[in-house]
């Protein structure tokens, strides 16, 4: 399929895991790394991959969306928001040559100043385990490359303080998050 | 010039104003309409027209922005966001063959769900007279025709009553507006 030759062939991993743990890299660790120096790459290696491409299988990503309980969303509208996001980013677990969603992360922007991240999801079991922090982190390494200064979303009650752990701030110098609700 | 036939072949106008009143009209005001039924057109009637023309002189759109004291930005970005921004909404004054910009807005957005207010402003000659109300009004119909439903903005604190006024809500169920710095 053309997602893996795009996938191997520019690859983007920043994390490689063993079952539970993982390590944050800035190398490029796609391929068949020998992971601990042994010389041994065991069959059932477990990496975690992040991506830009935008390839997404809507079911997939349903099925993540669906696993935080998020209310399901019209996947023509799903595909457009994502076609006209700025930056779609996918998180992967790879076992061999199986892969698997289990983080996604999308932001709109103006491609000068702005950009605003919605969407924001790592599926529960891989969840407390840094890799939300790390999607993030690729996420703003993205937007940063592209010289958007001005990086915002707006943040769930409950997800306020994940975000501060990443250098956000809540209404900076008084600044309010507003929705419009028709009166 | 092409900016002028757009203009008067596409009239977007929804508000008309003599002096310093003006009247909201959801018909097109644009033409030689005799204003209230006298059948005399004065030589100096002023309307107030809004359009989404993105053919805007960046030069007039910088003195507006300065004449609220917002810190200058490099046209080549202004020019990028405004080719990025999924609406850009200007406003303003047309007396005879003249015409001058006297507001702007932008919005960033998905195409599908989500959509976030930029730049909001109004001349200070023209301020605290409805008119910066009409401009969003404008802003949000536009928005509400694409059919994007969760419309967002970050307001400063001088701000937040003006936005109030229109039917946006601060914090709504806790969510926080949130700005990345880096640590
Ligand atoms: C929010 C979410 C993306 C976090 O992902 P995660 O992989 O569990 O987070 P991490 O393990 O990378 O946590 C990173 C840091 O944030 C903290 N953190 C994680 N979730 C948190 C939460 N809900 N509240 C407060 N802190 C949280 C962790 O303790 C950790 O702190 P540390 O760096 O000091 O150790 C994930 O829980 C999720 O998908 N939730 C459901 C969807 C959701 O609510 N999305 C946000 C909508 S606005
Ligand atoms: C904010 C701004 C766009 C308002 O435009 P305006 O044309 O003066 O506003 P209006 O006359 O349409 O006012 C509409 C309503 O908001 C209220 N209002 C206007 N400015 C306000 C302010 N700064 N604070 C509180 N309320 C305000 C008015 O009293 C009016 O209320 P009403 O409908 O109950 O009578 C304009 O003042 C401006 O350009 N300011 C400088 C730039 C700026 O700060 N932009 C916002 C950046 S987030």
């Amino acid at each position: 399929m053309g997602f893996w030759k795009t996938w191997f062939s520019t690859p983007e991993a920043v994390a490689s895991s063993r079952t539970n743990s993982f390590e944050e890299m800035s190398a490029e660790v796609v391929g068949n790394s020998s992971s601990n120096g042994e010389g041994v790459t065991p069959p059932k290696e477990t990496r975690i991959v992040f991506s830009t491409e935008r390839d997404i299988d809507l079911y997939e990503l349903e099925e993540l969306c669906d696993a935080v309980g998020w209310s399901r969303r019209p996947l023509r509208k799903v595909k457009k928001a994502i076609e006209h996001s700025f930056l779609v980013a996918t998180m992967w677990q790879v076992r061999g040559t199986q892969r698997r969603l289990i983080g996604f992360a999308r932001a709109t922007s103006d491609h000068a100043f702005n950009a605003t991240i919605w969407d924001v999801v790592v599926h529960p079991d891989f969840q407390a385990k840094g890799l939300g922090k790390a999607l993030m982190k690729y996420v703003l390494k993205k937007l940063r490359s592209e010289e958007i200064s001005n990086v915002t979303l707006f943040a769930d009650p409950h997800v306020v303080d994940f975000y501060r752990t990443m250098g956000f701030v809540a209404d900076p110098e008084g600044i309010k998050g507003m929705f419009w609700y028709p009166q």
